[in-house]
């Protein structure tokens, strides 16, 4: 078809070349070249509308294909956050700690459906709330589902710190109020129109608007339920140790892979998203793994694990904003940031967090919002500019005491109707008989 | 380049405008210009064609991408399939279990490879069957690979319905039998230019073609292998524990995840199609919880889990053809339709269904094709339409008939040649033993 | 605006045709005509440049999308290895193994990162080795993350063959040099603008530079550490029974997923790549399956497993060359491969591979390779042409001596510096306590 026209396009022009002298020929040639041009014109638009859909809508297609990819990645991580906790505490708890991880997503799920996606991205009241698109009525399903699978892990991540002695009732409450309203709010203050976003504060991925919100909702929940009994023994922290390495290795993997579509599903530079999130997580798992070999003089692989972990929130707000080597240095400074928290965390707060939840994705997710504002190649300390840093150090503030107050003012509230906690007995016999009738291994008598 | 062609075009015609009364030199710019539009013409569409592919080739290859990504996901599911199943029956079987899981899949490639794909998907022999394209001869590669893992599917989700009691060599005869035949011709009606596709009957990705001919030939399974030893004392049915929460949960959370390729593979509104698979799942998962807290006072996860297929299974055929708040309704009639359907099967039907296959895949797949006439944008009663009533009830009558039919046709013809149970005292030592000599925990001694 | 284009194209043809014989008119016609082309094309082309991307940055963008969820998939089999190998090992060693597996990979990243991409994909010093783009400076990151893991899977087959006796810090030792230095050289000369790939050596995804590399020099490591405690009793070896056949088969499942991921990330006909996968896999699966039916009298999951990962080795170097009936063949023909090569390395070798990784890997990577030379539609024997059968077979003879010669170098090295293997009483006891301090299962007492 193209070709043909080529042709007669320059047919019609040798025509008028052949008859230079012949005045009526040449108008007439000149007229039918015109002629020509014009149908042809007309022919070649119609078919390019023909042709296919605009290069801009197989933009659109192509991004939305990276966002539901991602979505996909980023809901299994649910999965590696059901097997990390399981492994790092007792098997008599183990049911019970998977139905939490279950159910919180399904949860969240409905929640963030009903209230906690307008809350977050709908049209903004004064910087503070989105306040339209209830019930996905907006027909955004590709932002929805990708946005709804980061709130089902922001509620997730409580579950570890609470694991072993919170009642099932009361989380689940719980889950429907973080998906609802409080992950929402401060999303909305973020990645919506909100306040922290006209300030200027990044947050890529979530180290921030994810990680820490969970993290210190967790810490708010672990403080208001106490410790577990024996945890404590004369103000000493005692070691409860983790019933299954294997669950523990499986989990992180799980969410290791998860975390390329937490990190890339964003559509903008795949790749250094994809090679930045890598990078980190590797980095952290290798320093946290030789901080143990230095330390206890053993390589304690679930320490590893949680370093992978740690290089991974560290870099979720910096994913898009910096370059590969500063990957790394964020992914080193991870793990010790990991680890010292969690010696603080059981030390110093004297707060029992199971599986390491509040160092993970709390305190290390506050050093991934400080790690925009050094390393950003636009803005940030490394580029010569210090732009960032007064709103980064914002959006920590403001995530710490958010996250903080909103947890104690709701698990208290928890506290004093339905109740968090389970019975001593209940406890010591373990959650997955007296609150679900199952054991976990029923033909393992030795396992108890 | 692009920029050079326009202003060259514009000063032809200014040419044009600077010589008005000269009528030679004028014709001759007319000429020249004309000779310079079809030159750069004929150059500009050879550049045109030189600079990349048209944009149908390019959604072409994004409809390629999100198919064979999804065909990923999907042939992930029978990893799902084998933990939910090896989890939910007891230790001593769980080798047998996995070995059938995992060969089911690999001798249905071949089967669907040689015969199933032509039978379902080459030129219609009168709207019955297939004829067209063995061995795959058709070279559409991309279409093979996602239709050979929803046939995958549907073989193994048998396994679950006659476990713990049913012979290797008879299962694996049975996946290629239905994965070479039965399936593919009951997917010919359907997805090929079969009968029940003319009539105008929906099955937008299979709840009635992959589910319920999987779940009712699972109803056929089970009856003629006949129940556990032990399972109905006086004809009461006794609980038998699962033997592994944790697997039931990896594979719940495998299955869900690879759902999302099962959904949205198709490649139409991706994200309608994953909004609606995640809000199905969700809202089973919570009802069927919230039942076993009402009805038997404990939070039964194992439920809850099968709550969740439910949902999943249900959304599946009206997935594309509908608003999310039905999805949220169809998920939620999903769960009860599985759970009186457990106990009909067991208590009314007396069929040992181990797993809840027939009720997870059959009863609830037929719920899925009901819920296209109810909950359809176009066509269904919600619209205010009827006319999708009557092929969906046909479609419903249809593949009970068809599944039941050919199952009891296949597995009594098995039965009276090769045989399909076990020996009594194969079975009460566990099928690890006697059928692969392999202990699956072999160290644990005292898990039997 | 196209259609109106379109309009004003006609009118001023129709201009001409109106007034045929008003010189003047017609003039004025054909010069207004002219001009409004002019503006129009110049008016087009510039609403061409805002109308989006250009398809060929769409179809980078497509091929960018491929690659990296690719690559995700293809990071996810290192959970699969883990997974594998720790089912097929001893409870006592599960922990450490789990440990080699997660830490092998963070260690590879950041070889690879630094070195190994320049030593394998940097401009070419004479064929044999690259020598620019340290530290990820090319900016190349899509092709980055998509060789990392590939980088990181050759590291890791090592693990299964050293499994049980190695001590951790050697095999972090070792994971480093493998990625940063013996990997990448084999990779230059077959994927850079090496040597082998100058005679014309075609490998498409790796059944040579991954698969053969690791298993050869898993070869040389297990011979310079020896065998096991008990494996070899007066010459004959022993049985030392896998501890967890789900851990097998769900490391299976895995590896078989992330597969897709490994041959079909290169974006060519991933059609065509995905179903050659899954053919070759599966067949590999059953013909396994069959073979230990006939030798054995049961059915062996774990040789099934095997067989399925020798289908899918043995099929990686062909993949995009050849039609899906020679992937059948290919696979059928690597199950046997596999299996006498067990036989061969422990019989005839002598020496212990706990997993099987010499013979999965290593043997079954030579058949890809040879199978290229057999099976390529273009220059293969089937073809008609022996155009490959000399490139291929230097390949063979290339990649065992490469792999054997450095592989022992570096593990003698590493023998008479830092030591390769723990004390007896460490491997009678489990490395799990000795290296890690952790038990895997300490609430098991009966799992030993």
């Amino acid at each position: 078809m193209l070709s043909a026209t080529s042709s007669v396009f320059s047919h019609g022009a040798a025509a008028v070349k052949e008859y230079p002298f012949s005045l009526r020929r040449t108008l007439l040639a000149l007229a039918v070249g015109l002629l020509a041009i014009g149908l042809l014109a007309s022919f070649n638009i119609a078919f390019a509308q023909d042709d296919g859909p605009t290069t801009e809508w197989l933009k659109g297609y192509s991004d939305d294909i990276v966002t539901v990819v991602a979505a996909a990645l980023v809901f299994f991580m649910q999965a590696g956050f059901a097997f990390l906790g399981a492994g790092l505490i007792r098997s008599k708890n183990t049911t019970n700690y998977l139905t939490k991880s279950f159910m919180d997503f399904a949860i969240a799920s409905l929640g963030f459906w009903a209230f906690g996606f307008a809350f977050m991205l709908g049209d903004t009241a004064g910087g503070i709330i989105g306040i339209t698109g209830w019930f996905l009525t907006s027909g955004d399903y590709v932002g929805w589902i990708f946005q709804m699978v980061f709130a089902a892990t922001a509620a997730t991540i409580v579950a570890g710190a609470m694991a072993e002695r919170t009642k099932l009732q009361a989380y689940l409450a719980y889950s429907f109020i973080v998906s609802a309203l409080i992950y929402p709010i401060y999303g909305h203050w973020v990645w919506g129109s909100g306040w922290l976003a006209n300030m200027g504060a990044l947050d890529y991925a979530g180290s921030g608007v994810v990680h820490a919100v969970g993290g210190f909702i967790a810490l708010a929940g672990a403080w208001v339920v106490g410790p577990r009994i024996g945890k404590f023994i004369n103000g000493r922290a005692q070691e409860m140790p983790a019933h299954s390495t294997p669950f523990v290795v499986a989990g992180t993997f799980i969410l290791f892979f998860g975390w390329f579509g937490f990190n890339v599903g964003w559509g903008d530079d795949i790749g250094l998203n994809a090679v930045n999130t890598l990078l980190a997580g590797a980095t952290g798992a290798v320093v946290a793994l030789y901080i143990t070999l230095i330390v206890k003089g053993k390589a304690d692989i679930l320490m590893a694990c949680n370093g992978a972990l740690a290089g991974l929130v560290g870099i979720t707000a910096p994913v898009g904003f910096v370059d590969p080597w500063a990957a790394v240095v964020i992914g080193a400074i991870a793990a010790p940031v990991m680890y010292f928290s969690v010696m603080f965390v059981e030390r110093v707060l004297k707060v029992d967090d199971p599986v390491g939840a509040i160092s993970v994705h709390g305190f290390t997710g506050l050093w991934g919002l400080l790690a925009v504002a050094i390393f950003a190649k636009e803005g940030g300390l490394v580029s010569g500019s210090a732009t960032l840093i007064g709103p980064q150090i914002v959006s920590i503030l403001a995530v710490v005491i958010w996250a903080l107050v909103t947890g104690l003012a709701m698990f208290y509230l928890l506290k004093f109707t339905m109740g968090v906690r389970v019975s001593e007995a209940e406890e010591m016999e373990g959650l997955d008989i007296s609150e679900h009738g199952i054991q976990t291994y029923p033909e393992a008598t030795a396992v108890s």
